[in-house]
């Protein structure tokens, strides 16, 4: 069987570009006793790859030079010597950028089509979903009637955090880029308000739309929106800090205030930052379901996928999604969805 | 009835001045029904103020020139028309840098002396020993076998952080100025290792001394020792921010890495970094008293005190606070204490 590869041929310096990634096909040998083979139909593009593929310290070991990119995806069982999988079964794995994959069934989730559209499993209903209720819920801890600003809200966590703090009765307010994404942040996912980071008033546009100042802001991006929602901060502010997207291709240090200045705010407004990664957070993931699966029956959360078609293609929609040209989940269809009109 | 009272004559910049104090005599009105006259015994000097000697923005309301400089301070009641009170009760209350004062009984604490000796009362078993009771339990939360390190070791807050720290079954590394107060808080406090924040190699010290790394650093200084114990973290380290005396005294402020530096590395380690201000926490006063107590009365927990004769003394004391001239608990006695031998 083979499979198409996406690999890391280089570590990009600054932003990433074609000649970072080589694609290739592999043959993969035939599957044993315990284990089974997928293709893969969808494919989660998140800005968290870029530290992959870096070589640079961090919580996650990186992809090596001529590996497959490392990548959440749903895939199809099309043979199996696995007690626990058959043919057609449907699974939630990290099978990477690539079309087919071997597996010994360690970490695969068995999903069920009737219950969610499959790629909602690396979506709303996945990582990224996971990702926005834990840092909201368990780090934010919003209150009712407080104000809470999200980063990158028309994104796949921004939404599902801005939606949350709805249900959960605070203020929603976002930042997002295009005028675009602004409108879809207010008139279809329902916050009370969303500026654009693009304005050259994002300080005072985020104040006017903030009257009572920000008792969460969740962080995705780090710059100027982070200097702009620090300047608002309430006393006891909570800052979960799930990703800083506007750094992550940034090849020094950005300027701005000191260490210094940021830890006499902490001290003197009471702030709480806190750092969390999801993969340390799967203890929630069967509350999360739960809940989250409930608001998306019921309608009362939606979400927004943005499909770009052939594995070929992954690399350019993911630079895209490092400088924001995506707009919602951004997803990689790799082969067809039985389960999709 | 007279009272001599240190007031704020002028704000200072940068290290508080003699000029920046005005010490003279008030004569205070008579009492009337409801009201009380004591006369201050001890008077607690805390390095948060500093803060209320100027007008910047803080957590608190600033002193007001001319105003008497706000403090801790046990006093003993010498006339009463209040019913709760009567003639040589012991009280705790704020009643700040002055010797005599008339109050109404809001906010006063009655003190028994045969519980604890009563200068206590604004030390270990005060506002300092709650300091570190809640910003080392319920923010730091050190579990057995972790490393927690605390700046001002062998001060009143620092003291406290270390000993609890032992007692919850974590190492206890302290950072303290002199060779003398590095040995006090290892030979005395019992701390597993104390290195001084004066050494060319402080990070190196440090990083002997805390050979897997560091778990909770209770913040009380900024400066090089933030800088040293920050290289430090582990993941999912902790720091709560008491208090940044090094700061106090700036005029400007720290140069340093910058703030996004460290939003990166509370990313990357999933830092937790939450200021507090113990006046926020009065609902632990209870639990502390009791627990914190227990230990002062076992032994299992010791404290020192460093006293200052007379209150017009006080400024200087002060200004020796800030500088880390103090050893131990900074007290000024400010009449005689008739509990103590």
């Amino acid at each position: 069987m083979k499979s198409l590869q996406v690999r890391l041929a280089s570590r990009p310096v600054g932003e990433p570009k074609a000649e970072n990634f080589d694609v290739a096909e592999a043959e993969l040998p035939g599957i044993t006793d315990g284990q089974l083979a997928v293709r893969v139909i969808w494919l989660s593009l998140d800005p968290y790859m870029r530290g992959r593929m870096s070589d640079a310290r961090s919580y996650a070991t990186p992809v090596g030079i001529g590996e497959v990119m490392t990548g959440g995806t749903v895939a199809q069982v099309v043979a199996s010597k696995h007690p626990k999988f058959q043919d057609g079964d449907f699974v939630l794995g990290m099978f990477g950028w690539q079309s087919h994959a071997v597996s010994d069934g360690v970490g695969l989730r068995k999903l069920d089509p009737a219950h969610a559209p499959l790629s909602t499993a690396v979506g709303v209903l996945g990582m990224p979903g996971l990702t926005a209720y834990v840092g909201l819920l368990d780090i934010g801890e919003p209150k009712e009637g407080e104000t809470v600003v999200v980063s990158a809200a028309s994104g796949a966590v921004g939404s599902v955090v801005g939606q949350l703090a709805k249900i959960k009765g605070a203020r929603a307010v976002g930042v997002a880029g295009s005028a675009e994404k602004v409108a879809y942040v207010t008139e279809q996912l329902g916050f009370d308000a969303c500026v654009s980071h693009r304005s050259d008033t994002l300080r005072d546009d985020l104040k006017a739309v903030c009257p009572n100042g920000i008792d969460v802001y969740y962080e995705n991006v780090g710059g100027a929106t982070l200097d702009a929602a620090l300047s608002l901060m309430n006393p006891f502010g909570r800052i979960p800090v799930c990703g800083m997207i506007s750094q992550y291709n940034a090849t020094t240090l950005a300027e701005g205030p000191s260490r210094s200045q940021l830890m006499r705010q902490i001290l003197t407004d009471r702030l709480k930052i806190q750092g969390f990664i999801v993969t340390d957070r799967y203890d929630r993931l069967k509350a999360f379901l739960e809940e989250v699966g409930g608001y998306i029956r019921d309608g009362r959360l939606i979400y927004k996928e943005d499909i770009t078609q052939d594995l070929e293609n992954a690399p350019e929609a993911f630079m895209g999604l490092l400088q924001g040209r995506n707009f919602g989940k951004l997803l990689v269809q790799v082969s067809e969805d039985p389960t999709r009109g």
